[in-house]
């Protein structure tokens, strides 16, 4: 049988178990064109709290009774499509279920021998790719620069900053508590650390960038963008990933610095990796030999069961995670 | 006699007769290299508001005691300098007196024939060129573009739109009250305009609007701002020119809607004026054609007399002036 994770209810504030209902279908069959995948992982991640909410945003809002988006990992078990095959593996925008029916469009093939599973929705999925043409074509980075990155210890800006590393950049992560902290210093190499829990984030960035960012790499919004608004080097490039600290706020917290941009002449820019397709190869292959070089660290934190996709889904929000998040689905 | 208007207190919310000093000295005579300025007119801009603020900014701010920085344009009636000689008339920080002893630093040589001398401290001076610089360089306009101008019976304003509509694109302009917005659609050409005083800004945005925004000129901030920033197009760039509705306000407001910027990959970029030094030539020889052939419009408000400073500048943010804010300081 196949379980599907359905939007039941859309939530205010941070999602709970009635916001979804756990479904169970026959296993599908596919028609002419058409391909089955088994899911192994889905991945989670923060703009699925946006997809949930009743707005526009860049994508239409996951609809009530609908499968809930997300990005996965997986095998075809039935195919009568003309590329992709029964055993091979392929990646895309599966939903939140253990099998999916598709027509093949927005998936690709990888090879399971080169990476394990997980990384293909992490360090080389969306995230990795992200953080690759954000820090290149949004960021702009160049050898020296002091690069701030909030969420440093997560999927994204765990990648933004080593990338910006290897480039020679001065890296600072921000993250919250003194393990993620560590693992930015000691295992990311990051120049420099800001725990946001335990140190005034204001006081927290004037030590450890006393002349200012080039760049800030923003993954969270909130307090921790406007502190870094106020402290930007001439010319400097914000980079708007994502603002995580909001998703579940009904009042956006607006940055009062913004008006710094004015004082040195500086840029915040909003992106989507959706608009970089035809550049994913380039981006994978790059990444890929960094993994190789071992230069390139990426971590997974793997949960099983598509029941606990709410509990764990909620660690995105309460930082109680260790890298990428990744639910495994596939039942033995 | 020489009448100068020092700064005396640093005020808190609006200035006041008490935030300033006027000081009389003899008329200074010229040494080796320096030269002797009578001002004429000396400009009053949203950014004095700044530079009497105990902040780093863009420029250091005016001290206590000191002759309170401004824009002038006058005739040299003194000189021991080489190229700027008696009888001609000259722009630059002259400061808020009568008379101004210079090096000549940052003073620049005018043809009074060709436009009234305050128009060079207007479109001709720093707000012209602000906005053209803001209109071609951040906002990157091209033909066809939905262009929204908050402020856009002001100084910078209006010739950003003006800029804008010679380019061929849909311009729609902000402002307080009935006779400015006359003023836009029928005397600067706009196609559109929008009343915050008697309209929702959010439902003027979206009438004048509908399909969104390719470009904003933000002169003012707060919730003009935000409300432009939910109706951007894909692609749109928002220059932060300035924040005329935030200067005398402790507590700055922060644009909520800033995350849009993702959604659309927009950007929002501020800039300086001052950063174009070599290219205001360009610009000026560009406008003076364009006000040659009529195409290019700009009004002066001009008050008369130093000691009016302080009313005259409030008029800046009372709303209660038509065009670019002039004092006359020269006495008969």
């Amino acid at each position: 049988m196949n379980k599907r994770l359905l939007l039941a209810h859309r939530p205010e504030g941070l999602p709970t178990e009635d916001t979804w209902k756990l479904d169970v279908q026959p296993i599908p069959e596919p028609g002419e064109g058409q391909l089955v995948v088994r899911n192994h992982y889905v991945s989670l991640d923060p703009a699925m709290r946006i997809w949930i909410k009743d707005v526009r945003s860049y994508l239409p809002p996951v609809q009530l009774g609908d499968v809930m988006r997300g990005g996965t990992i997986g095998e075809v078990i039935a195919s009568k499509h003309p590329t992709f095959k029964e055993g091979m593996y392929v990646s895309g925008w599966g939903g939140i279920q253990q099998y999916t029916l598709t027509d093949g469009q927005g998936m690709f093939a990888v090879d399971p021998s080169l990476v394990p599973l997980p990384t293909y929705i992490g360090g080389l999925g969306m995230p990795g790719l992200t953080a690759y043409f954000g820090i290149f074509d949004v960021c702009k980075i160049k050898e020296g620069d002091v690069v701030l990155i909030s969420g440093g210890a997560g999927a994204v800006g765990s990648v933004a900053g080593q990338i910006a590393k290897i480039k020679g950049c001065y890296v600072v992560g921000i993250a919250g508590g003194p393990e993620k902290c560590a693992y930015m210093k000691d295992e990311l190499g990051f120049d420099d650390v800001i725990d946001y829990k335990n140190e005034n984030i204001y006081a927290g960035i004037k030590r450890s960038c006393p002349k200012g960012m080039d760049v800030y790499f923003d993954n969270v919004g909130g307090e921790i963008l406007d502190a870094a608004l106020a402290r930007l080097k001439l010319g400097a490039r914000i980079a708007i990933c994502g603002a995580i600290s909001q998703y579940n706020s009904d009042d956006f917290y607006g940055p009062k610095n913004y008006s710094n941009l004015i004082n040195v002449r500086g840029t915040m820019q909003g992106f989507l990796v959706l608009d970089y397709g035809k550049r994913y190869g380039e981006a994978v292959a790059q990444m890929g030999q960094w993994m190789a070089q071992g230069k390139l660290k990426t971590r997974e934190a793997i949960y099983e069961g598509i029941e606990n996709f709410n509990d764990t889904f909620l660690r995105l929000f309460n930082g109680d995670k260790k890298g990428k998040l990744v639910l495994k689905v596939i039942e033995d």
